[in-house]
């Protein structure tokens, strides 16, 4: 509907009703304007009602939604259920073109502004969020792993004597099958301890890089978000490295977009250093479905040689749902998500402090983790005669989830690496611990249970020295310890 | 949106696509300003996408959905939850003002707007469906009974000396409440057979009219719509008793609208007689659930009158959906279900044909019903010693839904007045039947799946004269008979 | 689905996960069992997926939507659209049947179980509210003026001498409309004035009585919720009276039900005296868009007379709406809402205070109004020199909804009825004033923002002699005295 | 719900209906049980109603829709926006584990039911479209031309040798994008002349293959869907040299499944010769938005390598959308689609040929291709003075999408391999010409249009040998040549 329609409705309504909604249709249309032409987070989030009307317009744009359209190709974006047509708002030829996941598509014009709009809007978000250096945001709707395993393959043809990827060991099984999806050997950097805490074993770094040929790796990759007792590797140090050995650096960012603190880190790596990528989930950043990830950085050229390797079309969900919520979100909305996530950070760990003292337990010192932290098990393992992993599968059965129980002493082979220690990024980490997270979403109802339940648990367990038998039967195993 | 802000857009998208979708968008537009400007059925129907954004975008325009609202009354639309918000579109404040259903609110412009649009496009389909001469209709959210009802009380203040309403005797319940609620005394004019039609007795009537006092009559009911044998009421006689006798004349129009005959009666009726109101249902005839009637006529003066009598604002769901389906519908689309009506109606009868003659039944011979028709079950019963309405049952059972079996024996009371042979609409109808409809939307799947159940239930009571006591096991006694 | 289909489906995934997978489907299960066989609110509201898996399992009950159907009836719920479809969960055959709006259904099993539940969460929610004697509710798809009518006319064959209602006065119209429908001459009761309050003439009211004959009256209304300066009519003396004199005791209770104190009036008026019906709005009180309203009471009678004497099936959304919120609600929500309404009525006072200050004005006095309160216009009268109205006009063009602006001196003919000091439910109200609410689901930032923009507004009018013609132009004229 | 609580619900609606609803909803959970067990396309589709119940029941049993959940990870599946939580019925947490994409999830059981029971239909949906020998697809929500990269990925590690693949000539960038993001040289084979058509130079490919060292090919890639008049690729005689050579197959069958010829073909070369996989779009072939692509073939041990290459968790968006549309068609509906298909390809051929012969132009006879075909432009360009990619300008902007103008003439560097004749599939084609398709879901309306605006638009350039300059104005060039 435009503007002018409004003055045909006068004579349906009392003219001076259709003047005051009149003027309100205009602040609504200069909300538009402004997304349009500055290409931001608005300064408050859209209600529900107001993002739709824009979703529904830009969907309108797509050919499969015009009037009196004759399709006689073999792609028409035809959709056969109604139910499918409407939740994607009839959206239906994804995004991207043969050529580029960033490029506009002639029957699909609405979905690709769509598509470029989310993008300034990301862009905009990571700046809030402290990666100001940020220059260029790609939005693939692949995991972020994916995208890992697409930006060495962008690599590949830049690297031809290229094999390996030296891998700063961080212990999720996608971190490595992304490596070698990609067609790499793992070179594994095993990590140091600081105290409690994992820490990256700068000299070692440098030590491999002095004696190898720089030319043999296709990228170091590093981390940024973790499970503690492991914290954020140090990636400026690594960023400055890299750039005097000309080596490629991908930050592995997965859920550090939530930290301002590990924001801050990437931005400093970026500008004192190499960083030639920074991949991000959507979901675990963004609070929307699992579907799609991010590459951002500061220099163009290497995010569109990304952006244009994916060979076809992609689904736009992942996409849409990024920009709905950032649209409802607006730039208050995501600064208070942040903010409070910190909040619950500190307020988690203050509600669980006496429920460690009460069994004998202890938060681990791990001061350089923003997201995660753990608490050891010790006495509880001593007492209870009990594993750690037993000790997740009853909280599970409480309906806790998330908490992962590591004991250790694992010796796993995983994509071809022998890791020992598996699970604690590091071989005999000294005690077993429970990792748990206060990921942005957090509520304090999430808090207040777990507290209640892991004092449960904790009292049952050390209770008796035949606990173990009976737990067990309470539930299945599950997120039985590292991923 | 408004059309510039494609201009904006241009910035986001290959600038050639964008030019086809604002060729595209402009199209949308323009079918939008010919709703609003000539508020007639469009020529074809729209798709749901259009739709939707033609009902957000005036949503939009309610002042419980302005951005930056502050609210500081006692009903300010508000709506707690967001299921039932996206439902409603966001609409909260219903039709109408204290002082009238088809007043415009100034808190809801829009749904004002839609409100009288609706009305529009529902004139026209009026016209469509050949009720030519209606020049007004109301919008009521209320059911057909209720809106009688309504049209009684309004005539109330206008005839003080009125005590009862003269009733052509149809056997529905609400035909003989919705006079009751208005607080009159029930006058029946019984009806005569006519071969195997029921009629009405036009003798009778003017022998009545003629020896009462006409101002001790509110009204005069008359009814298109009803059960087969009984045949619609000849309204255009009546009409012309009602203005020789200065008598309001209401015709129960119920589901006569998806019937281009009934229509054209009550249209002649209006232009050669006496018709103060015709009411029909919308979801009878316009495929809506059920929630609203129509108060149609061709004086707008009384149509007036019964909507400005409901006090308070009333529910919009009903004609929110009402124009949605007109949208959707367009006139070749209604015009479309009229016709397969009334092919169904001939093949109906055609495939019952073999089935009948199989079982020794036959079709009741009912050439002025339009709509509903009737078999004989005069075989069945002798042969199975079974009541019709255990016959009735056993096709519920077996998921017919509709049929009504009629004994015509019985007598029953209902709002005080005494009825012989109820279900019959006259005493002593010499045969038990079956009543059964092809109403607006009935599909081949309907008539087939019905034509072989009910070929096995018969079969199965005439297969065993006990077959009664088995049947009534086979599920519970509904739609048992008259309603 | 049913819970063995659940071990079917242990072949599809890690049947530990489906372990705990089912036990959390039994946690839901158990919500529904809990509901379906105590019927009172949940004590915690459920989520949207749970809400909408509940409401689609009762529709999927419903014949229209059962597989493998035939249609051979006259009203199959057939469903044109399928945009209606969806956003009535496919309901299509409304509540009630012919005879009564509270029986159940063959053809809609699922929303005739629907709406019984509701009716009996809605008691609950009654209870919880304060009007614990109530016994029973009516769901009315109506509005709250048509249900006034309705519980007329279900007196009009009980009390056949009667010809007219006493109306203790309240300046809204559809307050007079709704007696007019029902036929009934309206009798009408002045109020009085207590300092600032427009109080219950009671002596009057006992006079009144006293001196008429009884029977010749319909039934005595009162009214709970209104805007200040008047006060809640003083229900418990007027229905000990009319206990005395045998007269029905209709009680007005339209947004009160959001009231613990108004409901406490009613509860203690049922228990002392006589109160034939409670009618309420359920927007008003429960935040669902327009369209139905609550008849409740102690005699179970009554209400079901009123339920069935509506003659046909109505419209379901509106009992829907309530249903989904107060399944959303829960106990503890709906009580939330409560208090968190009676803060804000202090804190909305509070909030005015420095702003009445600053431009000599002051809050009324109205301690007996729980809900609405007022504010002078003295000052700004007589030094901008301009109609209250105006100064409504310029509020509305400013964005804030529901302030009503009274003069005191307008006579007005509504319904018949002459009315001096219209708006006021006075004649000769001694200041000017605006009126203002606190209701159910009011913001903090409606409170801030109407502050703000009224201070604007007086700042204005009183800073120019000439600003009335100014302001005149700011925008429509609305919402500008009583309803 | 389940079965048990309708006995609960007796006490609220009438029991006899309850009886019939609980018999009705015992055959909707017939269907479900159907669907667990036997895990195959239902006889007919299910309505919206039923899918939407089984979808939601599903998505309630993943964790993140938990009652009473506490949650204390840093991935727990929750959502922001309520809009997106309702178009994805709440499922949050995608598909897949880190290890492998078939793999379930222990947050999201339902989700991981609905994968596999998703993959158990659609390796129906193909047996029932012709391809029988099909033992097990992989479900990728990746692009088409991605899945073909995640292929050759996976054989990277089971052929250290190989450096290149062997391409058989299709003119789409995505077919050769896809081989060089997975980091091969591209070895093309060239197509030959065979009357209009174009078809595989079998002599050609014998030759390549005999001369080379097989180790050096990861793979062969052969392609069934093309656009005329290129013929699908002879691929039982390539599969049976891949197996003599011992050269891995995949065959690009991107939009051939809806053509049960082209499954033919593709079934019979994997059991006469080698085929790895074969690769599909869901979008083009099931009517479902962009978003996912099929593995498909008879040897699970590949297609299981391709599933667990992918590292990551994946949107699960585009496999609920082929899951509800599977639903909702039902084998019938799916053989319906595929039949009605095969008509309108002939149908619309048979429109055309009038207009053809009007204008001096011809179908190309390519007999091999069941979806696409092409018309000559000869005349039109000799008369008209006009390129072809002009007529598809012209096309396009009378709101006609699909046609692909082809000169045939073009030279062009794609991905670094230099193809004659680009656009054509082989230098030198004979004459321009204009692809059309009739794909599923084509309906008679697009045809009709087509054919009318061909119409006009071959008359208006023969008119003018000026139009050409005309025509440019008319519109954007989209879609103009080869993708």
């Amino acid at each position: 509907m435009d503007a002018d329609l409004l003055e045909k409705a006068r004579a349906l309504a009392d003219p001076a009703y259709v003047t005051v909604a009149e003027a309100a249709r205009r602040s609504r249309t200069a909300l538009f304007r402004q997304l349009l032409t500055q290409r931001r987070l608005l300064p408050q989030g859209l209600d529900e009602h107001t993002v739709r009307l824009l979703v529904d317009e830009l969907a309108g744009l797509d050919a499969n939604q015009f009037i009196d359209q004759a399709n006689v190709g073999e792609r028409e974006g035809r959709i056969y259920s109604e139910l499918v047509r409407a939740r994607h708002f009839g959206m239906a030829h994804g995004m991207g073109r043969a050529g580029d996941l960033a490029a506009s598509q002639p029957k699909a014009c609405g979905a690709s502004i769509l598509v470029r709009l989310c993008a300034a809007l990301l862009l905009d978000a990571l700046h809030v969020a402290g990666f100001r250096s940020c220059r260029r945001v790609a939005l693939l709707p692949i995991a972020t792993g994916m995208a890992m395993t697409l930006c060495l393959l962008a690599l590949r043809w830049q690297r031809p004597a290229a094999d390996r990827v030296l891998w700063i060991r961080i212990d999720q099984k996608a971190c490595l099958k992304c490596i070698r999806a990609a067609g790499y050997q793992i070179d594994v950097l095993e990590n140091k301890l600081d105290g409690d805490q994992v820490v990256t074993d700068m000299e070692a770094l440098e030590k491999r890089l002095a004696a190898s040929d720089p030319s043999r790796y296709a990228a170091v990759i590093s981390t940024t978000s973790c499970f503690a007792p492991r914290a954020p590797d140090r990636v400026v140090a690594i960023a400055q490295l890299c750039a005097r050995y000309g080596i490629p650096h991908l930050i592995n960012h997965a859920y550090g977009v939530q930290s301002r603190r590990c924001n801050g880190l990437v931005c400093a790596a970026c500008r004192l250093g190499r960083v030639d990528a920074v991949i991000f989930s959507f979901d675990k950043n963004f609070m929307v479905p699992v579907g799609g990830a991010g590459v951002a950085g500061t220099s163009p050229t290497f995010i569109e040689a990304v952006e244009s390797l994916y060979p076809g079309r992609a689904s736009v969900a992942p996409v849409v749902d990024l920009f709905i919520t950032l649209l409802q979100l607006g730039r208050d909305g995501f600064s208070g998500l942040l903010r409070e996530r910190e909040r619950r950070f500190q307020r988690f760990q203050a509600q669980l402090a006496p429920v460690l003292a009460k069994h004998g337990e202890r938060l681990l010192h791990t001061p350089d983790n923003p997201i995660s932290f753990a608490i050891s098990l010790e006495h509880t393992m001593l007492e209870g005669g009990i594993e750690p992993t037993a000790i997740g599968s009853m909280l599970y059965a409480r309906r806790c989830s998330g908490p992962r129980a590591v004991l250790g002493t694992e010796r796993r082979l995983v994509q071809g690496v022998l890791l020992a220690g598996y699970g604690a990024h590091i071989a005999d980490y000294p005690v077993p611990y429970l990792n748990l997270a206060a990921a942005i979403g957090i509520r304090d109802i999430d808090i207040e249970r777990f507290c209640r339940r892991l004092d449960e648990v904790l009292g049952q367990v050390r209770g008796t020295r035949h606990a173990s038998a009976a737990s067990a039967a309470l539930g299945p195993r599950a997120d039985p310890g590292p991923p």
